[in-house]
């Protein structure tokens, strides 16, 4: 009997479910000498390891055996505490610490979001072009996106609500809408205020829920912070997923929900048999860097290093790359979205970027009802300025001679 | 608008997922001066705190960002290979570090299990009773659990094959067989060599996968370890999850599971949406207790200590109980399962025992289609014994006073 006999045993989401677009990327990534402008990973130059190896002696000195035993499924309460005063400086002033839970990454958040509110046909509404791991949970919940163009102030809102009614007209059963509020992924572009407002009364109007990921927003490198989608939320239909990986570090996989009591109860019932609780050790690392004020310390260094990598790759990007080729200016996180000229297809332009020792993400896997064809992400979070220089030249070299044999 | 006014947004399987019966006596196990017989958590005691500590000093020197960085889904490489040597050498002679995957717990291995084979109204064979936190699984998955008793040997296999035939005459799709082969939760017990065979060979005649979860195998304090399902399945219907919980300790929600590549592939697709990969520091923390012998001279440490905790509670039971009840000795792990005489109602003993300030658990929630009003599950695996012999002493008390009750 051969292994893929087998098949005829597994579930019909299972089967359904694609792998990530960016795994064949991300063993690219290690070859050696490979540039990657592809991952949302953040910079390791950055991480905390003589503060993380400090703690971790003293609170396996102070605390002993809790930090190594299970803890509860809804996470350290100190830590939820402490997470619930922060969301009430926010403006989330009711916030309380049984309205929080800690997720292994907020990829266990949504997750656990598709798993308690997507039934088998049920459909989420997202941004287009938005982060596939989003459309993958929903989807390995039998459920589906549909997407709603963005432009500068982010999700086009009135276009959602017109899509909305025609959809419900149609008979489907529309859930939520998936948002990324902040320096989304992959635009980096900001929904505006007032487009959360609207936002938030679509929600109200249609019975939708609004699933809030929000893994950026503290990297902000200019301009005023905007309140949350979950601050202006009047009747508990917003769920606010928050994560360590960008403010600490990705490996500890520390992140956290919030959202009303009774959502919150419903999703930790799934996550007792999803994997019991989010590791402990991890946990007291990062209650211990937010009560010491490190956390916060820490984020104040980051922008400033984001902020000076970006300005790096818009300046290579001003300077190698052709006039017809657009890009965006995100006011903070990891993204840079770039929209060649129709005719260049960006697969064909990553078959030769490859070629030369560059990677980066093609567009087509951010929207999830097909398009995207001469779109692709560029990431400056991860790469050393030394290696983003030759990187964006190699690709501003490929598009000008592919845009010189296309005028030939 | 109230919150529970969104209950109408929710997914039919995440209404139907009810919270884990523990759920409530694990708050009973944090008041003061409570006895608990109850959780199956490792005795804290045990915990390798000054190795630990010493580890983690060294792997964030030593390899820096890396150990705070993403890792693959799959798990760290050297890790898996260790696993895989491992794995050889205990008998599944052609595991590979491609046949292995890290997961958060073994509860995580169990959900994408579920999830990769259980669709709506799939049943999954279980021993009953068995670990409710595998129904869960499969009930939110859309999936059924239907029990098969056990006697000495484990699993009545023949019974087994009786009811497979009987409901795929039914019209069942009947998907696999969920089995804790050694010092089985609740009752302690070990499926015998001939039971393995047996079961293997009804996997094969009614085309079924076998979930084979070994969280306590090493924990084996006399006779000789009787080799895995996996090492005696020549065609991949076995998924084969272990855990570091018991050997190292739960904190770091460090666990592995082996399938075949095939297999392998589909879980970890489904793991990219679930929570992306493993946390890095924990794998990074077992592969040096691995590579440097310190988990299996742990293994050897553990065995003692948990053998010398089940013998005083054998000898506590022995002196306390009244004839009239049974109760298995396990050959390790941490559970011992207890057979009131059929006029006891366990839940009733329950509530006496909380007025004492003991808990333990009653055994209905372990029986996934009704019974076991009279038994329950005591466990000596986190109590101290200067607690354990005066709870047992006030259970015995609480049983012959119910029985003299009885006979009035």
């Amino acid at each position: 009997m051969t292994q893929d006999s087998l098949t005829h045993l597994c579930a019909y989401d299972a089967l359904r479910t694609q792998p990530s677009p960016i795994r064949d990327i991300c063993s690219l990534v290690n070859q050696p000498e490979m540039r990657s402008l592809a991952g949302g990973w953040p910079d390791p130059k950055t991480f905390p390891i003589e503060e993380t190896r400090r703690i971790v002696v003293e609170i396996l000195e102070d605390h002993e055996g809790k930090v190594l035993q299970y803890g509860s499924t809804e996470g350290l309460l100190e830590l939820r505490q402490e997470l619930a005063r922060q969301a009430r400086e926010e403006g989330d002033t009711e916030c309380q610490p049984d309205e929080i839970m800690i997720t292994h990454g907020s990829t266990q958040g949504m997750d656990l979001v598709s798993r308690v509110f997507v039934d088998p046909g049920d459909v989420v509404m997202v941004e287009m072009p938005s982060y596939f791991g989003a459309f993958g949970a929903v989807t390995s919940s039998g459920g589906d996106v549909i997407g709603v163009p963005l432009d500068d102030d982010g999700l086009e809102t009135k276009t959602l609500a017109q899509k909305v009614r025609q959809l419900k007209r149609e008979g489907k059963r529309i859930k939520g809408v998936y948002v990324i509020p902040n320096f989304q992924n992959p635009t980096g572009l900001t929904l505006s205020l007032d487009r959360r407002k609207h936002l938030i009364s679509i929600a109200e109007e249609f019975d939708l829920m609004i699933f809030e990921d929000d893994p950026y927003g503290e990297l902000r490198f200019e301009g005023e912070r905007i309140p949350s989608l979950k601050s202006m939320d009047g009747s508990g239909r917003v769920i606010h997923m928050r994560s360590f990986s960008k403010s600490f570090a990705p490996g500890i996989r520390v992140a956290w929900l919030s959202a009303r009591a009774n959502v919150m109860r419903r999703m930790a019932i799934m996550k007792q048999f999803v994997d019991a609780c989010t590791n402990t050790l991890g946990q007291y690392i990062i209650y211990e860097f937010l009560r010491r004020g490190l956390l916060k310390e820490r984020i104040g260094l980051l922008i400033a290093h984001y902020r000076r990598k970006r300005d790096f790759m818009i300046a290579q990007l001003e300077k190698h790359f052709p006039a017809e080729v657009h890009w965006t200016r995100p006011k903070g996180g990891f993204f840079i979205w770039v929209r060649l000229p129709e005719r260049i297809d960006a697969t064909e332009l990553l078959t030769g970027a490859i070629s030369r020792k560059v990677v980066f993400v093609v567009g087509p896997p951010f929207f999830p009802n097909g398009g995207g064809r001469n779109t692709l992400r560029l990431s400056y979070s991860q790469v050393g300025e030394e290696e983003m220089e030759p990187a964006v030249a190699a690709l501003g070299h490929l598009i000008k001679k592919s845009l010189s044999r296309l005028y030939d």
